[in-house]
């Protein structure tokens, strides 16, 4: 059972992303990204106020930079040849001047220099000054996307954790359809088939599972009833009542990977509105499904279910495109939408989640996490998705 | 029993608001901080890919700038005078384009223009221009930072909220401590606690309660038994033993609203350097506590803290400071810390948590929010803190 990504394989992202590097005639980088920062390195931390940024110099070596109180974590934790540490921020002296020294210590001086971006970015409290005021460089050049697109592909051991990741969602899911009652309120319904689920995770994966995220969840966001017609709805504490539309969700996060699975559920009872709208959703996503393909653009699956869609007369109803790639973020680039020429390549992980959303009525979407694979496409997900099966009793 | 912002308090928010962009001689403003957003708006949402911005234009209206899957829920939630909204990104047409035809049909062309970022700011695949490259102004001015220090002084109603949010933690926190036993699993401990306080929470609150955000949770992230001497670890999945040090922490969000309370728990037992290292901690708390007062700098309860530490020999143990502000983010600025020369006011919401880690042995930490008053500090978790009431039986 594979629970972790390998040293081996960080140390391969690291080679690559050096590759990338070199043919873009860029001597050096630094990426202050989490999540780039996570999938080169295999540090998981909780950014704050406090900056952390990763490094690589024109002698392959690698480096992390943190606060000093994730100096022994890093070092423990990350694989990473160097770790250098700043006592605090905002500190005395602010952490960007000591990040300047490591720079200038790995000879970052007059060198072409990577960079995702200008300079730490956190919402909690953090300021400081771009990378381009602290060193001077040869040339800056932007690395924007380059390690988003290094995430693309899925490798086997990531694909497995994917899976993994799915396998609990389904309990979890299965645990809420059986706990959604009228009169039971959703974060009740959700606490404890969350939390059942997490359980029977834990005892059988034992003390190897590592989340780095959540344990294994169900929600319904705040779509219960007439709120389930928000996509995006928040969770605000609904009671299930007799006839509800509901949207759910289910995963659990494997070493930091995310799968998505969502239905749309009824309270005991389903009206024929209801069920035209849930049996054109299904439709659609069957249409996408079928329309994805290694070698076509991600456009043309938003192609082919919006003319779905259009000719069952229900365009007015769609607020979102049809799904988006996922792994270590729950939402990654690319996206099957209208604008998305990226091509779909065998290894990438994707949701398929086209919705029609109706006021007064309720919002119905299914997601289901899928593979592409040489010929097609994989459902890693696999819980039921026809009317039958969704009608909480 | 309050349990959400008033509209009448956001309205007052965005006069307050508009009145510094007076006071700087800025027409009109764009925002993207989602956390400013919400306390500007009381419109809590999900951060996609999908850009979301606040404008504020020369005739005091604000408006809103959604993707359409939020367009319904904002009209529905958001304390705004107008919705805007655009199809999907990456889309046909890119959002920006749709956000410039809203800013110049506010007329921020020529005007002085406030912003916070340079454009939407997102991990999640976004990609786009800058808002300096969409509209032609007299001259941008940054506001970074400013929304931020009207979030300083909090307002009786959101004290209440908070101290709402640490009634809830402290349960949580209650029913960890029960439950945690020599051999069982951090997680399978911390989930039983979680749910069981969240389940008398919304009993309790009933569906005015609205979390927009956790709600009441109990957690170790990972600091259990050794690993406890990383004072940022993150869930290990560790399974408890007798004599472990533990460093906990508990809350619950109240319409967004945080508060922190952590504990170091021993499990069964305590060694006689646990219990120094414990006292030592417990002290340089106290020695915080007695350094909060209205017109001092922050920076003089690190300096006091640090004071400590070094006369009791334990500074080189010290890998943090001593505390931050608290509210909408689980950290906020100001910072206890030697380079924070904001002066402490009546209204303002800090965690006191001065630590000490030893390899070895463990973590040690209590963090207690507290409120600055007219004449020192009001503590407002109120979790026991002395030994004996934190040995796990």
């Amino acid at each position: 059972m594979l629970l972790a990504i390998s040293e081996k394989e960080i140390k391969q992202r690291q080679k690559k992303f050096y590759s990338i590097l070199e043919d873009k005639k860029i001597d050096s980088a630094i990426l202050f990204s989490v999540t780039d920062i996570f999938y080169l390195t295999g540090f998981h931390f909780h950014p704050t106020e406090r900056p952390i940024g990763f490094f690589i110099d024109s002698n392959q070596q690698t480096h992390l930079f943190v606060p000093a109180l994730e100096h022994e974590h890093a070092e423990e934790f990350a694989y990473v040849d160097h770790v250098h540490s700043y006592p605090e921020y905002p500190g005395l002296k602010h952490p960007m001047e000591y990040f300047k020294e490591a720079l200038i210590s790995a000879d970052f001086e007059g060198q072409v220099i990577g960079y995702d971006a200008i300079g730490y970015g956190s919402s909690m409290g953090y300021r400081g000054p771009a990378v381009s005021e602290l060193i001077d460089a040869k040339e800056f050049v932007s690395l924007k996307g380059i390690v988003e697109e290094m995430r693309y592909i899925k490798s086997p051991a990531e694909i497995e954790l994917i899976k993994e990741s799915c396998r609990w969602g389904n309990l979890a899911h299965r645990l809420l359809q059986k706990y959604s009652k009228a009169g039971l309120s959703e974060i009740e319904i959700t606490s404890k088939a969350s939390m059942e689920a997490t359980m029977a995770m834990i005892e059988t994966l034992g003390p190897e599972y590592k989340p780095h995220g959540n344990t294994a969840f169900a929600l319904f966001r705040g779509q219960v009833g007439e709120m389930s017609a928000f996509p995006h709805a928040v969770t605000q504490n609904l009671v299930l009542k007799k006839g509800d539309t509901l949207v759910t969700g289910a995963a659990a996060d494997v070493w930091g990977y995310h799968s998505e699975l969502e239905r749309t559920m009824f309270v005991q009872e389903v009206s024929k509105d209801q069920e035209k709208y849930f049996q054109h959703m299904c439709e659609a996503q069957e249409v996408a499904f079928n329309a994805i393909k290694p070698g076509s653009p991600c456009s043309v699956v938003e192609q082919e279910v919006q003319k779905y869609f259009k000719e069952a007369g229900v365009e007015h109803l769609v607020q979102h495109h049809t799904g988006h790639a996922i792994g270590l973020l729950g939402h990654e680039a690319p996206f099957f939408d209208l604008g998305e020429e990226t091509i779909m390549r065998p290894g990438m992980v994707f949701t398929v989640e086209p919705g029609i959303y109706v006021r007064g009525i309720g919002g119905f979407r299914h997601s289901d996490t899928v593979l592409v694979t040489e010929n097609g496409m994989e459902m890693l997900t696999y819980y039921p998705r026809d009317l039958k099966s969704l009608i909480c009793l």
